[in-house]
């Protein structure tokens, strides 16, 4: 089959053996994927991951038990144990002999096929697009906050940066009911967020108070810097970004504001798809570009430059 | 008056005029004060300060109102304006026109005199010594974590740094009844911990699994790598150290195992005040040696030695 492989060194598309499935696991036949930027972090050298990229897809069950085959489905990218404590302790996004599609000992689904336990599969609503359904993941990344932040309908929001996930990640909090102010750099693609009636401000002209939640999705140290100077004493600042590079970061005024500084990677497939499902959350828009799986090296490329949002292989 | 001055270059022992008192400040007379780490990270540049160090003390009401006037006091260090909208919430320690004790816009208690708003002060009980009224401050401070974290019954903790801040947040978390393990460099401070039934364990011998909740108290950029590897995903990690310099700190881990990471600075003086009087916190054992003002600077150097717990300064 056709496939994405990041050697450690280069990203290139090849023809490899498919991926064998096993009693826990299916084979999905992918329809979109999408380019996220952790994507392109891992071909900086993020994780030391090497193999088949992506981790944002949908697809149609090709091989597994009677009750999947056929069936359209998204799946979760951790791949837990499921028996060990912290699975147990209703952590399986934490299983610590994990591993992650696309991102850690795992073939992605920049593929026409990739494996995904059985578990971590979900159906899709007949009512919901590919298109749609490809921003499950991110969109479930974005509800993981309201798991770790008690959202309430008088929190102050700022969320810094207006690319993919910050873009959703304001929508999410908006449809919560937290008074959101969207802080980023694209006027163009702010007009995303003010369609769905959330206020947006660019960087440049920003003049903010500092806010009581602050949700860092630039993905850049200048980012984590700005986040902390926008949370205000005793406020909470969730960082949303992985970075390869480890910035040089002043913690002092994290302790002087006595700040929460809380991490949040992956989230809660559920309320993403019902999310798809009402349409509350518009995702169609950040769709910048599609293009054909064998040019997925040129669609990282695209992915990689500055202010494209999102980028969609297709088989 | 005899005043401990750091110029922004050198500290110096030099006789200025006393601090002149006004309707809503008392003139303290100043019995004992505390060598701490944040004046140690002052004379190498923290905060830009200059004028007369030191921010823990004891003693005895000099000038003020009458109904203060001869009482042994300690005083908070924050001095808020009581009125702006983060006073009014409740939150005066983080008033942002505040000045601090010895650390920002106002001078400290390394002299026979300092000057502290009447709203700042706390009776001494009688039956708590000048010696041990000496660590209200920072006794608070290590209360403060008991404001920003639940620390529950069957929380594990895991305290790093066996300097004076962290030999006084692990005994406040172990009386609250959290699980503690206390990791350091120096048994014979850990000894003090021993004592009062807290267990022990050197760095170099911890094979720590993961903990609910861990404190910095290192102030070490090493410390704060060990702290964050130290706590489980989706765990509490809080930041009791502040530190000059800005190291640099890699925060994926953060993300991808979910931290929330807490600064935390000052704290309540009442629970400090309360613990004194019984006694529930051993404070005497962190006396690690006695200087007077005159030889104030030399007591810095002391107190920046690497093992030194607390010097204290008499008049």
């Amino acid at each position: 089959m056709r496939a994405l492989v990041w050697s450690g060194r280069e990203a290139r598309v090849v023809d490899r053996d498919p991926p064998q499935g096993n009693a826990g696991t299916a084979i999905v036949r992918v329809a979109r994927a999408g380019i996220c930027n952790t994507d392109l972090e891992l071909v900086k050298g993020y994780m030391g991951f090497h193999g088949v990229l992506g981790h944002e897809f949908v697809g149609v069950v090709d091989q597994g038990p009677a009750q999947w085959q056929g069936q359209r489905v998204v799946g979760e990218i951790n791949f837990a144990c499921g028996a060990c404590a912290t699975c147990q302790g209703g952590l399986p996004r934490h299983c610590p002999t994990r591993r992650v599609m696309g991102i850690l000992a795992a073939d992605g689904a920049f593929a026409e096929l990739v494996a995904v336990p059985i578990a971590n599969l979900h159906r899709v609503p007949d009512s919901v697009s590919d298109d749609e359904a490809v921003f499950t993941e991110p969109l479930a990344a974005a509800f993981a906050i309201q798991e770790q932040v008690n959202v309430r309908p008088d929190t102050d929001c700022v969320v810094l940066g207006d690319g993919k996930l910050g873009l959703l990640v304001a929508q999410v909090l908006h449809q919560a009911g937290a008074r959101v102010l969207a802080v980023g750099k694209h006027p163009e693609k702010q007009a995303i967020l003010r369609r769905r009636g959330i206020e947006t401000t660019t960087l440049a002209t920003w003049q903010g108070a500092p806010a009581d939640l602050v949700i860092e999705a630039t993905g850049s140290a200048a980012g984590f810097r700005a986040a902390v100077a926008a949370t205000k004493p005793r406020g909470t600042l969730v960082l949303k970004s992985t970075l390869a590079e480890a910035p040089e970061i002043n913690l002092a005024p994290v302790v002087i504001n006595e700040i929460s500084v809380i991490g949040s990677r992956c989230g809660p497939f559920e309320p993403a798809l019902r999310a798809l499902e009402t349409h509350s959350v518009d995702v169609r828009s950040l769709i910048a570009a599609r293009r054909p799986l064998r040019e997925a090296v040129d669609a990282l490329q695209l992915a990689a430059a500055p202010g494209t949002l999102k980028v969609l292989l297709e088989p």
